[in-house]
């Protein structure tokens, strides 16, 4: 009976709980978007293996171009591989505060996108997906920050990734510590950004 | 009095407010992600400028490398520019059953990413805004469906969109006829798509 009511006090329930299930079949779009931010200080705390498997699943339920679904997601979590992971991602070190890494690739898809992306089209369907991932990830309560410096083909390497693939994206996975999802964003008025055309 | 009545009576209540209104604040999010669909179909009701405002704010929010923000959104509602768009779209007529076309642009940002991407590593900041804006359609209740077989230059003299500027992607904006957002959804098993690296 002790266990019981425990379980229903809101001061023990696991966090794990408040956080890493339940608001992830609770929480409201527009929260989501508002309050994803780039995290850049992890909990050492692990990631649920549920968590992550509705995560990578939110990435895959991405459109694409043809329905093409040309990418992959390494789900890294062996201790070594996320700090050589973040040295080669411009020697970032605090990537490696985080439990997990996730190494988002591509295959090209020989389609010229717009008459000018030419072998670069594909790097749009997996923006796409890890735009997906790294959203779904907030749902979960997690932090994640695409990486953009990363050295693709020390990444391969790494990874023992093949001459067919190419890395997009790079991102730490966990969850925050220090001030986490804000409200807060800089961002350039709507005005900057909008062009009505009636 | 009456009209009071007809207010609160579930048969009448006026769509707008049960679809384009009421659910943008009310959808969880793992639910918009699950029912978008790629939707070729459209109803000729307008979109009201309450949620055409939520959605591109939705696009505004989006992260982007540096935060650079290195996007441009074109909302075209006028009937004879949505027709030329479709035009420039391979030709694709349907498209021009939609009230709105949005055109999303971006700048080249001068950053090399994964050492490879070069000059196209503006695609990826631009798909992320445009997945949030395509994602906030739907949890609107409207339907979308990125274009990729787009003449970049005939896009951009129809918009009078200058040099530095090139088109990223292009989608009809509507309420779906017909099936709409089923869950039905053809995609590769989870095992294909995701690599666990203990």
């Amino acid at each position: 009976m002790a266990d019981i009511n425990l379980r229903f006090s809101a001061g023990v329930i696991p966090t794990d709980y408040i956080v890493g299930v339940a608001s992830s079949y609770d929480m409201e779009f527009y929260e989501v978007l508002e309050s994803r931010r780039s995290i850049r200080s992890f909990q050492p705390r692990e990631v649920s293996e549920e968590a992550l498997e509705r995560i990578v699943n939110a990435a895959r339920m991405a459109p694409s171009g043809s329905n093409r679904q040309p990418w992959r997601f390494y789900v890294v979590r062996r201790r070594e591989l996320v700090e050589r992971l973040a040295e080669a991602c411009g020697g970032q070190s605090w990537i490696a505060q985080a439990p997990v890494v996730v190494v988002a690739t591509g295959r090209r898809i020989g389609y010229n996108r717009g008459g000018y992306m030419g072998d670069m089209s594909f790097i749009m369907d997996v923006s796409i997906a890890f735009t997906h991932l790294v959203l779904a990830a907030r749902a979960e309560g997690l932090g994640t920050c695409w990486i953009g410096d990363f050295d693709n083909g020390a990444v391969k390497r790494l990874l023992g990734i093949g001459d067919g693939e190419d890395v997009v994206a790079v991102t730490p996975l966990g969850y925050p510590a220090g001030r986490g999802f804000t409200r807060e964003a800089r961002r350039k008025a709507l005005e900057e950004v909008v062009v009505w055309v009636e």
